[in-house]
């Protein structure tokens, strides 16, 4: 065990303090990990829309002063009672939904959504004894989707915690932690496309070109990308796009547009916005008889999906998923596997980097929409 | 041949002259078959919801004077230029959604909503020509889902002919030429459930108890029936149905029942009613992590399906289906055999019978909700 072991630690840590304003990099306390509870040091994280979407809070309980980040590569730091699968000094990634190995969902072989340690935006606290461990002056600091990353030392559940290959360059599988993982996942273990199918992706960000990335690794010969944004086409091409629609040019439901490029509709459609509209259009965009939809953006609280249940009847699924229903512990070890056997591509996702002090540079990029993933690098 | 082969047949047929109005039993000319069709000698057909649906045109373009029916049993009279796959004796059953066995639907494996020969309940005339084949003093009398079993003789496109086991009783398969095929294929083709789970199905008419009877063949152990008319539940207790809930009987939606009921959803549900509010409970009772929900009644034309996206987002699945996936020519002969092995069950179904001469009768049991299957029988 490393000598600051049962400790509290202090270190750097970017606290949200409200809503939508700038985060602050300040020092904070680290209490040591309690049972089933793992410290970790930070060494990369990078920026999800997901963290975004909480900082602004908007129709949300918000939950300030927070710390957030939930897409990160880390060292293990010390291990709290009970905790046997890790060690100090094994390389992990955390992530934000985790597996007790012991509910319905863990022992289900289709979800990965489980009871004890599904995502929950709203819980601020260690699961344990309901407490924070970040403090400042005593006062507590709330965490974020069990994982708060936005700091150099974070403890997290043991079933939040995929420990990988250690050989693997943490800089870049960190993306696995989450956006990647998502959009991989959701194309080749929800949509399943054929070889030689089409598939369309709504969104161009890097859960979406990851999508996109499964797309291609199945052999899906027409890859459609849409975004509002045209400047994303660009890129998109290194991900196999094939093809671009931006809603905007056209005078009608781009699904209409999809429909006519493909002859009825696309065989699968994955949306990456988090946009209710987004997620209506790539349903109907997809074939009737055998079409498959797979919805991964976040809604807002009160977005309703509206469609005509003829769109059902006539033989189109729609589906939903969490991290491309990846159990974290089980599955991402083999998806850090397939990086190192060059099966996937990562590099290519990671568009920008910045030092942990100009944290902030990561949202301003990410409200710009340039670039996919920004790189935070925690030392200097 | 028969002799009639090639000549006008003169015979009997339940004429609709109006939207909602009795059906009236007049003597109508049935013209010879054209290429690819064939005149079938209808000696059983039974009443259906969508029958009645399309008698009451509410909200539809009214396609009137018709002759409806669709689920039926009959015997080839003669058949038209170019077809080869049935000759004159062959028993069939005439479906609703047809099989051309060329298009991109009936060579994927998935879908069976052919291009050439989908349900069509707008279309009055035959694909051929465009016509008519019925008539009453030269005027056209229009077709209804290329089947119009209510009349002594009929005219089919080959496509929409399953061509079955000459052992089979026909006033017993008649039955599977549309709500148990429907049902059955919903819960097995569709839904899948697996040993052992929970199912519950909306609606206890004939399509829904179809729909139970796949469930209690696929080993459920739950099949939690939904009905608003709890005189449906005695009979459901002999299709396998273990536990009835009447939505009626509660103060709060009925997928908080059903969630409650079973720790949080069930595994599959099957919606067989065409109510808008039924779908809706039905994708909202199935489990979070692996539940599938899958549409089959018929709704209004402008009804709409709302529901939360995070419904979907927690990896819940909702599909739809037309006669329950099963391609009339492929798959129907097989679904007979299995009747034939006694693998599954028919005379449950069929709890009326009446002449020809009282079809109207039918439409009054149907309307009070009594009984599953009226067996309407042709010659007496
Ligand atoms: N389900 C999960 O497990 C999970 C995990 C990670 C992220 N997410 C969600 O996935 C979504 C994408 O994340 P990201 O990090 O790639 O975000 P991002 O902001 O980088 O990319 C989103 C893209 O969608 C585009 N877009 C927005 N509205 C659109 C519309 N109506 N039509 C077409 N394009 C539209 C934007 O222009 C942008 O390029 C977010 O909603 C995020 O919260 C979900
Ligand atoms: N998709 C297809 O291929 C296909 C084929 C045949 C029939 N159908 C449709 O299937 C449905 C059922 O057909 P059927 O012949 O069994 O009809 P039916 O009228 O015999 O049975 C329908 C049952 O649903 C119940 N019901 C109505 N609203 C309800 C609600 N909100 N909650 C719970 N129960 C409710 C009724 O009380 C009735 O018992 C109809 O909509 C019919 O048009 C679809
Ligand atoms: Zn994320
Ligand atoms: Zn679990
Ligand atoms: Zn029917
Ligand atoms: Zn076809």
């Amino acid at each position: 065990m490393a000598s600051t072991a049962g400790q509290v630690i202090k270190c750097k840590a970017a606290v949200a303090w409200e809503a939508g304003k700038p985060l602050v990099i300040e020092e904070v306390e680290v209490a040591p990990p309690q049972a089933m509870e793992v410290r970790v040091k930070i060494l990369f994280t990078s920026l999800c829309h997901t963290d975004v979407y909480f900082w602004e809070a908007k129709g949300q309980t918000p939950v300030f002063p927070r710390i957030l980040g939930h897409e990160a590569a880390g060292i293990v730091e010390s291990v709290g009672e009970g905790v046997t699968d890790v060690q100090p000094g094994d390389h992990v990634l955390p992530v934000f939904t985790g597996e007790c190995k012991e509910c319905d969902h863990c022992k289900s072989e289709e979800s990965n959504m489980c009871s004890l340690l599904r995502i929950d935006p709203d819980r601020g606290v260690m699961i344990g004894d309901g407490k924070s461990r970040f403090s400042i002056n005593g006062k507590p600091i709330y965490h974020f989707l069990g994982t708060s990353t936005f700091s150099e030392y974070t403890v997290v559940h043991v079933g939040c915690l995929a420990k990988i290959n250690p050989l693997a360059p943490l800089e870049t599988v960190c993306v696995l932690s989450c956006g990647i993982s998502t959009g991989f996942g959701a194309t080749v273990n929800v949509a399943k496309p054929k070889k030689g199918s089409s598939v369309a992706v709504f969104g161009l960000g890097a859960v979406g070109l990851a999508a996109a990335e499964g797309a291609r690794v199945s052999g899906a010969s027409r890859i459609i990308g849409v975004d509002l944004n045209s400047d994303r086409f660009e890129q998109a091409k290194k991900f196999g796009v094939t093809e671009f629609v931006n809603p905007k040019d056209h005078d009608r439901p781009v699904q209409e547009v999809i429909a006519e490029m493909t002859g009825g509709g696309v065989d699968r459609s994955v949306e990456c916005t988090g946009n209710i509209n987004a997620m209506i259009s790539a349903f109907e965009c997809v074939h009737d008889g055998w079409g498959v939809a797979v919805l991964v953006g976040v809604p807002h609280k009160d977005d309703v999906f509206k469609t005509s249940p003829v769109n059902f009847l006539c033989e189109r699924t729609l589906k939903g998923t969490f991290y491309g229903n990846y159990k974290p512990r089980s599955d991402i070890p083999g998806v850090v596997e397939k990086y190192m056997n060059k099966e996937m591509e990562l590099e290519k996702f990671i568009t920008h980097e910045v030092p942990f002090s100009e944290i902030n540079k990561a949202f301003d990029l990410m409200f710009r929409g340039e670039g996919l993933r920004c790189l935070i690098r925690m030392e200097n």
